[in-house]
């Protein structure tokens, strides 16, 4: 008897979601690169914090999130506190491979599994990572409204490459 | 004999990314909400466009979305330009509506097929509908600078209820 064709209810598989999100993560790169290094840590509208520090904040959800969901361990961000443009972008590329190597490493099941993460954000793992891409997605935006009041071009939102 | 329990390799199922978008868009009312009548339509900085553009242009890309994938027709909004905060908000309701009636009819196997969306941009079904949620959230955030900038605090961002 063979086997029946199983209707998958699959929106994203999960490679496909790291794909996604590492194309954003590319677009976000090329915000920081887009800032001048004098702008980058100063720079913000209507009291806001710096694109710099908002990008820091990108990275300190990133690693952590996913290293959270695989273990159910939480711990902060590693990389500390960055204060040029270089050493950020630099931080945010080993974020990139880390974020590579750990995502095979979620298992199948566990994207729709209730976690609490870090110990204070309830929710589906699937939800709590989203939250993290919109988040990047939500300050990056507010990075393109400072460059536009700078009067620097920012990088097309299409461009994910 | 018993069938096997399906490994699922589903990050998001079709149900839950409506709910997911929905969130957002609740949280996109709120930002509209916010915004004085008087400033909605006129005010923004860096030259950009004004917040009730950037939601006009949700606006234009979501339920047209949804019915493209749905029918492989794709039509312009239907809803016309909007001139006041109180149309917008109506609009916005209507295509919640929609959205939600919509949402069902998109077949489980569409999400994952190569489809041209509006007959120019090509791309698989999920990602195509990201990308309208992604702007979504993208412009938003350039919304929250607005109203920094004008002196008013946005709806809190984790707020989707």
């Amino acid at each position: 008897m063979e086997a029946q064709s199983v209707p998958t209810t699959c929106v994203i598989p999960p490679e496909a979601l790291l794909k996604h999100w590492q194309g954003h993560r590319r677009l976000t790169r090329r915000t920081i690169e887009a800032f001048p290094e004098d702008q980058l840590f100063s720079y913000s509208v209507g009291g806001m914090r710096s694109f710099g520090e908002l990008a820091q904040e990108m990275l300190g959800m990133a690693v952590p999130m996913v290293e959270g969901v695989i273990t159910g361990d939480w711990k902060p961000y590693a990389g500390g506190k960055t204060a040029t443009r270089d050493e950020l972008l630099q931080r945010w590329d080993e974020s990139t491979e880390r974020l590579n190597s750990l995502w095979p490493r979620i298992a199948p099941e566990r994207f729709g599994e209730h976690i609490v993460a870090f110990g204070q954000y309830p929710g589906l793992a699937y939800d709590l990572l989203l939250y993290v891409i919109d988040n990047e997605v939500h300050h990056r935006g507010q990075g393109y409204v400072y460059l536009r009041a700078l009067g620097i071009e920012p990088p097309p939102f299409y461009e994910r490459d």
